[in-house]
């Protein structure tokens, strides 16, 4: 039995967790060789759990120890696991994965929520569905209706969001070069939240990207294919 | 007498060397306390140099090597100079400043051509000229003029394309963390670039991105001031 516990999120199919943000943990704690067992919450029960740790998942309880937020977390588990293979390889790649965790979080994110938003509603319980709805109509400043109102425009925009993995893919096969890092699982974790709520094909005709997220896909066990497409 | 030599791009002033690729250069070298003779070169009088080693600049001669291109340069400076500051941090880093390239290259240069491109061009001496603008021309599949055409919206929306370094600056001043790496010379070296032929303002209003350009071209004794802006 591992004390090693991963909250994270999902909406009425606990099958199907699906955020971002629990996806880069997933990978990360996988990449480390470390087994946990995932709890996948809905969205209201995220504030009573752990005392009310934290108003976010993922949140990783490794025996006494409670991390939150993606980023924390995979720099928790470089330290506390520093003979398993590293996560940011260096200094340098600490560093850099934060501008690629805000590439990805202002670049990414913003078009996947104009494409998902209301597949993801779609996906939560009842109490979740009111909460989700008010929450973002809020954030978002428009009804979740308006704010999908270019869905397919967004969706045939979006390959050349991934121009900056496309051109690097001509160097080396992943962000972290030979072998993935922390960085991948970033970006992964975007299009794996858009891949399981939207399903849609946010790729071009014969996508060297499509390839790498491919290959992310099938990283340790195929974890990630552990959840199919909408 | 440096044994150290530096082949930049200058316009018919040779005072005023502009490459972004160049500046990654300058400033790597600055970055390792490296001397070094720069010697600017007009475009056309590249393929002249050293033996036709290159059609691009820059090139760095050190001692009895040649190397090209800013990245391997970079690289070949960490390698052969291991006890000054590094560039890289670790091959994370390394890897991850393959992302930050990219990123640059297809958001910020292509932004920036279609603003200073015509600056450029006045800059440069008549021979220098007849060649970029045929080259150019047939490049971009359109005269500089039309690749100007809408050159103050291509101003107005160009802060928007800094949002992941903005973002990152909440976290750290530098892409390389709390001190610049050669990932930060690489967007320097665009921003230089739209400095030293355009002149123009691509920073928001109270813009922490204009923080972090201002801390750049204060860095090794403010060897980026040493060409004023357009």
């Amino acid at each position: 039995m591992t004390s090693r516990t991963l909250y994270s999120l999902c909406g009425s199919d606990d099958a199907r967790p699906f955020s971002p943000h629990c996806w880069k943990t997933v990978l990360s704690l996988a990449h480390k060789g470390l087994e946990f067992e995932e709890r996948p919450l809905a969205f209201t029960a995220i504030p009573g759990v752990e005392n009310g740790f934290s108003k976010t998942v993922p949140v990783l309880r490794d025996g006494d120890q409670l991390i939150k937020d993606s980023f924390e977390i995979a720099l928790y588990l470089d330290e506390a696991y520093p003979d398993a293979p590293t996560l940011f390889n260096g200094e340098g790649g600490k560093a850099l994965s934060r501008f690629v965790e805000n590439w990805s979080q202002t670049q990414l994110h913003p078009a996947i929520v104009k494409i998902a938003v209301l597949d993801i509603h779609d996906m939560l319980d009842e109490t979740d569905r009111a909460y989700f709805r008010e929450s973002r109509t809020k954030a978002l400043g428009r009804t979740l209706e308006e704010v999908i109102a270019h869905r397919d425009a967004e969706i045939g925009a979006f390959p050349a969001k991934l121009e900056p993995i496309r051109r690097m893919l001509n160097i080396q096969p992943f962000i972290g070069g030979d072998s993935p890092l922390f960085a991948d699982y970033i970006v992964f974790g975007a299009l794996q939240w858009a891949r399981i709520t939207a399903g849609v094909d946010l790729f071009g005709q014969k996508d060297p990207v499509r390839g790498w997220f491919d290959r992310c896909l099938d990283l340790h066990g195929a974890r990630g294919r552990s959840v199919t497409a909408a």
